[in-house]
């Protein structure tokens, strides 16, 4: 059995904790996380809590530790100082700021003698690797990715700090008529903010006035504005009631032709129930590809596109070729 | 620029031919033929067309051979000879004898120092990649493949030989209520004759019973018996008119719960306008790959399992990295 860490116990880190039950060679070893102490956090499994401080105690009892912090505060830290220690997945999604990260676990894992998979999950993760496939085998063509119908918690987060709103959840929609061009084979050129709208759902405070809200949130920048953005005023109530679970999905679509007028067209879609879910399923499921890697010999940082499909399978290679080839 | 060969100028080997013109760092360097002479054969490209029994004349001028014959008779003889002498990729389809063929391909390739990747296209292929990475990531749930809209060339065959029938194209067809199901997360069992249906377009010879050639088609063993198979007597005129291309394309859909009710659905689906053309375009991306794999001392036989993501872009790691992750 695989030993399996969580490092930080949000919506990802119970995300594992539940979709692991679905990996019969892989258990839970641990809970790290930053509180002290340690046993303030009650979580659902009967497996310790550890307070991060102690991780380096656990060294010879975890395989792979799965990151579940966030990007922008957790991570950049978080990464570089467990790769030194342990095999690691995360869900690195700041994008722009991916090399950089890279390279800084990369020397880590290095230097530890272990191996860490960074922006794993659908995107980065999956998605990218649809991108790449397609991209690969069909050079000509053009890449189309689509997010939605799901919960941007980004966007969520942004709405609940207007002045005067008490909560609030982001839907991320992608535009049926973008993607059906793309379908299509019309190779649009489209902007973000034409290939989705962005609906939300608030509950402003006693007497706060609604417009100056729905204003602020439709004007926002790097948020909101652009897009063709829809805000609905509910109760907290309607809020607990019908916006309390985290899908997401989306499509990645390539269109391309061959020879002078055979059009293609790829696509690669996700509708998720459970968005945390989901990506822990993907982190869980390339903590056995770096197990299985860092046993071999291997070291260092990785992304998906370095590891062999092969590796994340349960079955052996004879397996995969007999059942899936 | 990877010098390219293609070995067998059937609908495949010309697909590769179109194909490549969309691989800016690849070229077609010959064409190798069983015919004699080999100038006989007339080709689209200006390059040599070589007979096959010259090959070893060629091994410093080729980088990858695409090996483009039959999986039924031509494969199983050329695959390990060809591997004995270049790197290759090829579209060998018999899925239950590939163990055995992958074998035979190793330990030829390995003897020469070759790479050789097979069963490469979109099924065995980016079909059997797409089934393998969902039922990774999700292995508690299943994995349904559905193969249409397209012509199905076996198919197709085997109406030709029955008696009275000039010229035939045969059409799978995906069951859309069948399809619809799955994707709803109803997990259903279904028999490969129940997800498909089979649409015939023959040309009766004058005179010819057609009565019994429905009935012989509709009751062949193996191919058409058990499916709900339709059949149009059609003129040569519009057989040649409306069925020349060879479209083809299919559903691979995986579903499956995390925790208590979270549903997800994962789908991969190709629409293509030139089924040839467009596995020509998947084995030209693990021609790149071989190359480069085999450029690195790596020999022996592999499949797309086998492969990680980034030995089939264009791209540097880092480029891949920063532009598609």
């Amino acid at each position: 059995m695989i030993q399996v860490a969580i490092n930080g116990y949000g919506n990802l880190g119970r995300g594992v904790e539940t979709s692991l039950a679905n990996f019969p060679d892989m258990e839970l070893a641990a809970v790290f996380t930053r509180r002290k102490p340690a046993d303030a956090l009650k979580i659902s499994s009967r497996v310790p809590v550890v307070n991060v401080n102690d991780a380096a105690k656990w060294t010879d009892k975890i395989d792979v530790m799965l990151l579940c912090g966030g990007s922008a505060m957790d991570l950049p830290e978080q990464g570089p100082e467990f790769a030194g220690m342990f095999n690691t997945v995360d869900s690195f999604d700041t994008h722009a700021k991916i090399p950089e990260y890279l390279a800084k676990i990369d020397a880590a894992a290095n230097k530890s003698g272990k191996l860490s998979v960074v922006s794993i999950g659908w995107d980065p993760g999956l998605f990218s690797l649809m991108r790449m496939y397609m991209g690969a085998i069909m050079p000509n063509g053009l890449t189309y990715s689509f997010w939605g119908d799901g919960v941007s918690q980004g966007h969520s987060d942004a709405i609940r700090r207007v002045e005067g709103v008490i909560g609030a959840v982001q839907y991320t929609r992608p535009v049926a008529d973008a993607m059906q061009r793309v379908r299509n084979g019309e190779l649009p050129s489209l902007k973000l903010s034409e290939k989705h709208t962005r609906e939300c759902f608030v509950v402003a405070a006693e007497n706060a006035d609604k417009e100056r809200i729905a204003n602020e949130i439709q004007t926002m920048k790097h948020y909101f504005d652009g897009y063709d953005t829809t805000v609905h005023f509910i109760t907290l109530e309607e809020l607990h009631e019908n916006h309390s679970t985290l899908p997401h999905g989306g499509n990645v679509i390539h269109s391309a032709k061959t020879g002078a007028s055979n059009a293609h067209a790829l696509e690669f879609s996700l509708k998720l129930g459970s968005n945390p879910e989901f990506t822990a399923s993907v982190m869980l499921a390339y903590a056995r590809a770096a197990y299985r890697l860092n046993s071999a010999g291997e070291t260092g940082g990785r992304t998906a596109f370095d590891i062999a499909p092969k590796f994340l399978a349960a079955g052996t290679p004879d397996e995969i070729v007999r059942g899936l080839l």
